[in-house]
């Protein structure tokens, strides 16, 4: 089955930048204002793997049997797609001020440009925007519009949500483990990962392939969930046990106080005397007590629960999707595709 | 006429709020994050005067011709007003941030408060998702669903725009009036309030009566947008002019660098002396520079030039209303109902 390329579906959003410039004019808004929107644009929402944009795409060839889309099928898959990447884009340019990150694919984030600063919450506000002013422009005309406004509506408020529980749990400044669980942790990376990256871009496409009935959301959601929640399990595993060559970043969820999988199953199964050193040491922005910490997870031998966990989640969701119901439409393969993408990855 | 009351309106808001702990529970999310959610709610969106949220129900009174609403009106007239206001306290939420903002209502704005701080940014997304929660659950069976999402949509696109170009013509921290202009000044006026304060409002009431044809929304529009950017002016000239005992505040306009209608005014006007005046003490967070901006203001007699401003706009305002086409519906006392409230406010 043929796959899109980084390259071709990053040659629409250029279009889409356009529109909504036009959008703009005919709201005749200065130059300065339409500039600054573009920059916006262009510079948060490019730049990144585009792996769930592009997998709109891919998920709708996939339904659809098509090898090669033609012309408008490509674009109206890869706006969806570009709408989901708007989303993410949203979501990062606040999340890296509510983080205090620093940098973001390499540059520094948006707040922290040259004369940006606090007006990047506006901007972030003008990203989601987009989304509808192209929803509207491309498939307004469709039975499931509608459909595609409160899908997007959904997917926003649960990710706020995970967002929301993230932030009071897990504060930057303010380490408390007693605050931290494995159900907490469950619902922040189903929330705020999951329902965007995973279950929104196959039903997106499952919407415009005209497959979407209630029944085949509910049996795509239930694979992707538990896909997505796995996705950032392994994240988090890799943010300590990865390779910082090969991931491209040195992992720092440790110093950063994040309610990650890793500490959260040492936390299950600590003794007091190891507990304690968790207590003391996690969420400190030194290299030796990040270390104490590391070493906490060897003595719980952490790794193996791991490889423990992904053999056990993986087998599970091979079964539900062998289960799957194909006769209206919904394809294993979409699910299978992501399931391959995500397994035994190392980056 | 019978107006409807603070009382009654804010009645209805705890009605919602427990929808929406409905909505989150229905997700499983912890009780912690419930409870912040519901003070996010009910801090931000109550404790204002309510004009906008309450102009719904009394524009869908008028066009129903209804002295008194039946219950379910009343609600669901109301409904619609609180989604005004929850779109109002997302915006105000995210500009007391973005405008280093102190204190909102006589308390210190949210971002403000203890254990708050960027998490506000979180909670003005969660703000605006409530809008499309209570959309969903209360109209979602109405044939002008999608035309309220895209109401909603569109106004908060535009409200955007006029903030980003206020943020970028007038930065809190680097004075510039050679960015100003009359011009920008309308733009940002419009974009930023009178869309959302004064044609949102009413049109959302339209929709709901029934009479939301092209041609009396934009009947609508066409009165609204100058008495929204009226109104604004009045508050721009209010802010130098007014009595701090009645309007309930000091203004600051002109030591926060407002791109506000005075010193858009005095920059057209000004001799290159009494420009230079205002370049170099326009803007600054001290008292002397500020009496010596508002000497500037006095020279150039623009109290007397906003009188003149008044008169004239509020004129034309009056016969564009006499020539409202009242045969689909629209009814002409929606507009002098608005006006009168505004015409030689002072507060």
């Amino acid at each position: 089955m043929g796959k899109t390329t980084l390259k071709e579906f990053e040659a629409v959003f250029p279009l889409l930048v356009d529109e909504l410039m036009g959008a703009l004019e005919s709201y005749k808004i200065s130059p300065e204002a339409a500039a600054w929107y573009r920059r916006v644009l262009e510079h948060n929402t490019v730049g990144g793997k585009c792996n769930r944009g592009m997998s709109v795409v891919d998920t709708y060839s996939i339904l659809t049997g098509k090898d090669k889309l033609d012309d408008t099928e490509y674009l109206r898959s890869a706006i969806l797609g570009w709408c989901t990447e708007l989303l993410q884009a949203y979501f990062l340019v606040a999340d890296d001020i509510m983080d205090s990150s620093k940098t973001r694919r390499g540059s520094p984030c948006w707040y922290l440009h040259e004369g940006v600063g606090m007006i990047a919450i506006n901007d972030a506000f003008m990203l989601e925007a987009a989304i509808y002013v192209l929803l509207k422009k491309h498939f307004r005309q469709e039975s499931y519009y509608v459909d595609l406004l409160e899908l997007f509506h959904e997917t926003t408020f649960q990710t706020e949500l995970g967002q929301l529980l993230d932030l009071i749990t897990a504060p930057e400044d303010r380490v408390d483990l007693s605050k931290f669980s494995l159900e907490k942790h469950s619902f922040i990376v189903i929330f705020k990962t999951a329902y965007y990256s995973f279950y929104l871009p196959v039903a997106l496409a499952m919407y415009m392939a005209g497959i979407a009935t209630p029944e085949n959301l509910k049996q795509a959601q239930d694979v992707l969930i538990p896909l997505g929640e796995y996705f950032q399990i392994q994240d988090d595993y890799l943010d300590c046990y990865g390779d910082p060559e090969h991931i491209g970043k040195i992992g720092t969820d440790i110093k950063d106080n994040k309610c990650g999988w890793l500490i959260n199953q040492a936390l299950a199964i600590a003794t007091p005397e190891q507990r304690e050193i968790l207590d003391s040491n996690y969420g400190k922005k030194d290299d030796e007590a990040e270390a104490r910490v590391k070493k906490v997870f060897v003595e719980l031998d952490l790794e193996k629960r791991y490889q423990d966990y992904e053999e056990a989640v993986v087998g599970k969701i091979r079964k539900m999707i062998d289960n799957v119901d194909e006769s209206s439409g919904l394809k294993k393969e979409v699910l299978t595709s992501f399931l391959n993408k995500i397994y035994k990855r190392s980056k």
